[in-house]
C-alpha cells in the first residue's frame, strides 16, 4: 500500500526523492509568486466545496499532493511572501529562515527541558543575546523565543502579575476581599494582544486603562501620571504599563523615557512592545526611537516580522528572570530532570512544547551577516520615506501620520477635496469635507487597488478617518513593487473620478 | 557580500541550490540518525562555549550552516526522531508532516484572518473535521488548531470561565466582592498544564482540585462529586472538570461518561484531555476507552503526539464556537474585514499570529491515508503489549499500572526484592521492601540505560516509587528498537547486580 511505506523508516531513498520534489516546488514558488495576485481571490467556502467530507483510507504520492496543493490551495493563498506584500506588518521567508523550517521539522525537537535538547536551549539563548547586542540593549537583559507577540505581552503580564506580590499564582485573583482591581495602561493606539492578555489574565477590558495620544499617535504620558494616580488613590493596583515602539496603525513611538520615569516612581512595571519596531534598533540612526527602552522590564521583539524570518519566533526579553519564573514554573515529576544549573525553557512560558526556532535565527545570522540585515532595514526605510514623499507631493493624496520606519499612513483626497494647486496640504482633519464620504472614497481605493493582483495594502482607522498603510517590511519587497504600488493606486483614484463614484444608487 | 546576495529574491538559482543541499541533509539525517544516541551526552553549557559571542557582521554559504549544524549542534540534539526516543510521549516527523512543514515557511502564511489566507482558514477547519470523523466524535463538533495541548487546555478554560456568565472578560477577576472563588477540577494524575493554565487564567493553584484517584490511576467519581458539592456548598464556582483519557505518568483513563453525568447534574464545563491517547480513537478497538467523551463541552487531541505530526499541532475541539469566541474575540479597526459569514480564526485564542499547521495534517492524511495511520497506532500498541509481557514474565521486573495505549510503566525489582520463582508477581506496593533503596536503584538503572545511546526511556513517580516508562508512539519506531530497549534493560540490570550496586560509599 502506498500509504504503509511512507510510514517506514526504512524507506530512504523514496523519502530523498520526496524531499527533492518539494524542495523543486519550493523553488518553483518563489520563482512565480510574484506573478501571482497577492490578495487570494476566491469566495468564502470555495475551497471548503472542493474538498472531501472525509480524510482518504488510502494515500498517495507526494506528486499528487503537491499537484493538489497547486490547483487547490495556491488560489485560496494570500501571499505573504508576495514583494507585493505591504499589508499589516509583512512576515517574510528570507531564504536561511525557510531552510532552517525544514531542518527544525526533520530534528522535532521538543525544548522543553534542557536535556531534550540541550542544542536547542543553548542556541535559544544565545541567538536571543545576539539579538541584545545587534539591538544595543544592555547586559542584564536576557530572554526566550515564544511564538508571537500576543504570548510574549501575555507571558510578561503575567510575570508583572506576580510581581506584585499579591501571591496571584497561590491564591488566585478572584473571591479575595482583600484584593484591588489590577490594571494595566496602554496608549489607545497599543495593540489589542494588550487587551487580550489582561482579559486572559482575569484584569478584565475593564482593567485595561487606555491613555490618549497626542497629535503624532503616542501615549501622552501626563494622561498616564494623572490616571495612575488616580487609580492609586481609589485603591487600584496598576501592574503594567506598557509603551509601544512601533504602534500597529500608524508606527508611532510613545515617549519611552518619560514613561520609565513614571513607572519607575509609580514602582509599576515597564513592558516595552516593539514587535514591529524593534530590528531598526540595528541602524544606529534609527536607536533615537528607542531611548529609555533599555529600562523596561520587560520587552518584546518579533524577528518574525521586520528581520526576514518566518512565523513564528517573537523574543521576549527580561531582566528578572525569577519573575517569570516564579509567575509559572511548574515541574510534574515526569519532567523532573537531575542537570544542576541549566536553563528549562519549559519554566518561561504556558505552553510546555517548544519548537527549535532558534535555529531559524542562527541560519539568518549565519547565512545573511548582521551588515545585509542591517541593508535590509535601510532599504525598506529608504523605500517608506520614498513612497511618503510622492503621496506628499501629490494632490490626490494626503499623510495621515508621521513615518518613522517603514510603514506609511495615507489616505486619497476624494475629488473636490484636494487642496488647491499652492495652497497648504490639508490638516489630518481638513474642515468642510465630509468624512463618511471621504472614508468610503478610500475603502472603494484600497479595495479595487488590491483586487488588482501586484500588490496588497492594508487600512486601519485614525481619528474616525479611513485610511490607508503600507507597510515595507518584507525581504522580498524591493523599489518597483513600492512604485508599483503608487502607479496602480493613482491609476484607481483616477479611474474612480472618471466614474465619478460614487454613483447615485449607492 | 555573499550575506546581502542571500536576501535577493532575483537569486533563484543559489535558492534552488541551497534547497537541494538541506534535502540532502534531512534525508542524510534521517539515514544516519540511528546511529546516535538518542539523548545527547552534552554538559551544561558546552554548546555556548563554542558559539561566538556576537553575530556575524558578514554572512557565509549555506554549506558552512550545515557543517556547523553537524559539527556544534547535533551533538546537543536529543533525537526526538531517533526510533529508540521511548520517553516521555514522542513527537515524530513522519515523511509528509516535514515535508509540509518546508512547504509552510515557503508560503509564510499568517492565517490570522480568513482574507489573509482563505485557504488556510478553510483547510484548518476540514482538517480538524477529518480528525473529527477519524476518531468518532458526533456532528456538532468543530474546531481549530493551536500549538501545544497546553495552549488549547487554557483557551478552553478561558471559555468555560466567560461561560459561567460572571462577565469575567469585561470585569475580571480582582476587587470584585461579588466573585465567589473559581476553581477547576483535575485527577492527581491529571497534566501540569491544567494547573498552568488555572494560575494563568487567574484561579491560582488553590483553585486547582486535585482529585484522588483509584488504584488503576483513574479519577475517583465520587470524590468529585463530593469536592464540587462541598465546594458550591460553601460559596465557591466550580467553572471546568477536567477528564484525562491518556494521563502522562500512565495513560491511564478517567472515568469520562461518569464525570460527565456530575459535570450535567453540576452544570460544569467538562473538558477533555486526550492530547496523547486520542488518535487511538481512530481504532475501533480502543474506542471503549474513550466512552463519554462525545458529552465533552471541549476536548484536545495533539497530532503532534501520537500522529507522527512535527510539532507543533494541537487540535482543540468544541461544540459551542461562540463561548469561545466571547471569551477573547478582540477585533481592532486595523484587523477589520469585511467578508461576511466567515471565520476569523484569530478570534479562537490568545495569539494573533497562526502558522498554516492544517497542511501537515492535509498531507499526512493525504499521503499517507487514514488506513496506514490506524496500522501505525495498531503497531504501537502491540509493541507496547509485547514489551508489557516480556516485563510480565521477568522475575527482574514488573509492571507498575495498567497499559491502555502504548505506554508501559515498570519498575525493577532491586536484588533480594525480586519474587520467588513460581510466586505471584508482587503488588504494587510489595511488602517489606525498602522504597527509598528500590527507588534509588531504579534511578540509576535508568540513567545507565540512557547512557548506552540506543534507546532513550523517561521516569515518573507513584505512590512514591520510582517509576520508569516506555512510551512507544513514533512513526520511526519498530519491534526492534523496543526489543532492544528491553535487552539494554536486562544487560543493565544484571551488570548492577554484579556490581553489587549500590556501593557501600554512596
Amino acid at each position: 500500500m502506498a500509504g504503509a511505506r511512507h510510514l517506514s523508516a526504512s524507506q530512504d531513498e523514496e523519502f530523498r526523492a520526496a524531499a527533492r520534489s518539494v524542495a523543486e516546488w519550493v523553488a518553483n514558488y518563489r520563482e512565480r509568486v510574484e506573478e501571482m495576485p497577492v490578495l487570494a481571490r476566491v469566495s468564502p467556502g470555495e475551497l471548503s466545496a472542493l474538498l472531501p467530507r472525509s480524510a482518504p483510507e488510502r494515500g498517495g504520492p507526494i506528486e499528487d499532493v503537491l499537484r493538489d496543493l497547486d490547483r487547490l490551495v495556491l488560489p485560496g493563498i494570500t501571499h505573504w511572501n508576495h514583494p507585493g506584500f505591504l499589508a499589516y506588518f509583512s512576515s517574510s521567508s528570507s531564504a536561511p529562515g525557510l531552510l532552517a523550517e525544514f531542518v527544525i521539522a526533520a530534528l522535532g525537537v521538543n525544548a522543553m527541558l534542557w536535556r531534550t535538547s540541550p542544542a536547542a536551549t543553548e542556541l535559544e539563548l544565545r541567538m536571543v543575546d545576539w539579538l541584545r547586542r545587534l539591538v544595543g540593549l544592555p547586559d542584564g537583559f536576557e530572554g526566550v523565543i515564544l511564538d508571537t507577540a500576543s504570548t510574549s505581552s501575555f507571558t510578561a503580564l503575567l510575570a508583572a502579575r506576580e510581581a506584585t506580590g499579591l501571591e496571584v499564582r497561590e491564591r488566585g485573583l478572584a473571591g479575595r476581599p482583600d484584593l484591588p482591581s489590577l490594571t494595566v495602561y496602554v496608549s489607545e493606539q497599543a495593540h489589542s494582544s494588550l487587551e487580550k492578555a489582561a482579559i486572559a489574565a482575569g484584569l478584565g477590558q475593564r482593567g485595561v486603562r487606555k491613555i490618549p495620544t497626542d497629535d503624532g499617535y503616542r501615549m501622552d504620558v501626563e494622561a498616564l501620571r494623572r490616571r495612575i494616580s488616580a487609580d492609586v488613590e481609589t485603591g487600584i493596583r496598576p501592574i503594567m504599563v506598557c509603551a509601544t515602539i512601533g504602534t500597529t496603525s500608524t508606527t508611532s513611538v510613545d515617549p519611552v523615557a518619560t514613561i520609565a520615569d513614571v513607572c519607575e516612581a509609580m514602582n509599576v512595571w515597564l513592558h516595552v512592545d516593539a514587535a514591529y519596531a524593534g530590528p531598526a534598533a540595528m541602524l544606529p540612526e534609527a536607536r533615537r526611537h528607542f531611548v529609555g527602552w533599555e529600562r523596561a522590564d520587560s520587552i518584546v521583539i518579533n524577528p518574525h516580522k521586520w528581520l526576514a524570518t518566518p512565523m513564528d519566533c517573537s523574543t521576549l526579553l527580561f531582566r528578572d528572570r525569577d519573575a517569570f519564573r516564579s509567575s509559572l514554573a511548574l515541574t510534574p515529576e515526569y519532567l523532573s530532570s537531575d542537570t544542576p544549573g541549566v536553563v528549562n525553557l519549559m519554566d518561561y512560558g504556558l505552553p510546555l512544547g517548544r519548537r527549535f526556532r532558534a535555529l531559524k535565527l542562527w541560519f539568518l545570522f549565519r547565512q545573511l551577516g548582521a551588515e545585509a540585515l542591517r541593508e535590509m532595514l535601510r532599504r525598506h526605510l529608504r523605500l517608506a520615506g520614498e513612497f511618503a514623499g510622492w503621496i506628499r507631493a501629490d494632490r490626490r493624496f494626503e499623510l495621515a501620520a508621521p513615518v518613522p520606519f517603514g510603514t506609511v499612513c495615507f489616505r486619497a483626497n476624494a475629488p473636490g477635496t484636494e487642496p488647491k494647486p499652492g495652497t497648504k496640504p490639508p490638516s489630518t482633519k481638513p474642515p468642510g469635507t465630509d468624512p463618511a464620504a471621504t472614508n468610503a472614497w478610500n475603502r472603494e481605493l484600497l479595495a479595487r487597488l488590491n483586487r488588482r493582483g501586484p500588490v496588497f495594502l492594508s487600512h486601519t482607522v485614525l481619528d474616525d478617518r479611513y485610511t490607508l498603510r503600507l507597510s515595507v517590511g518584507s525581504v522580498h519587497t524591493g523599489e518597483r513593487h513600492v512604485r508599483k504600488a503608487y502607479k496602480l493606486l493613482c491609476e484607481e483614484y483616477d479611474g474612480l473620478v472618471r466614474e465619478g463614484w460614487p454613483a447615485l444608487d449607492r
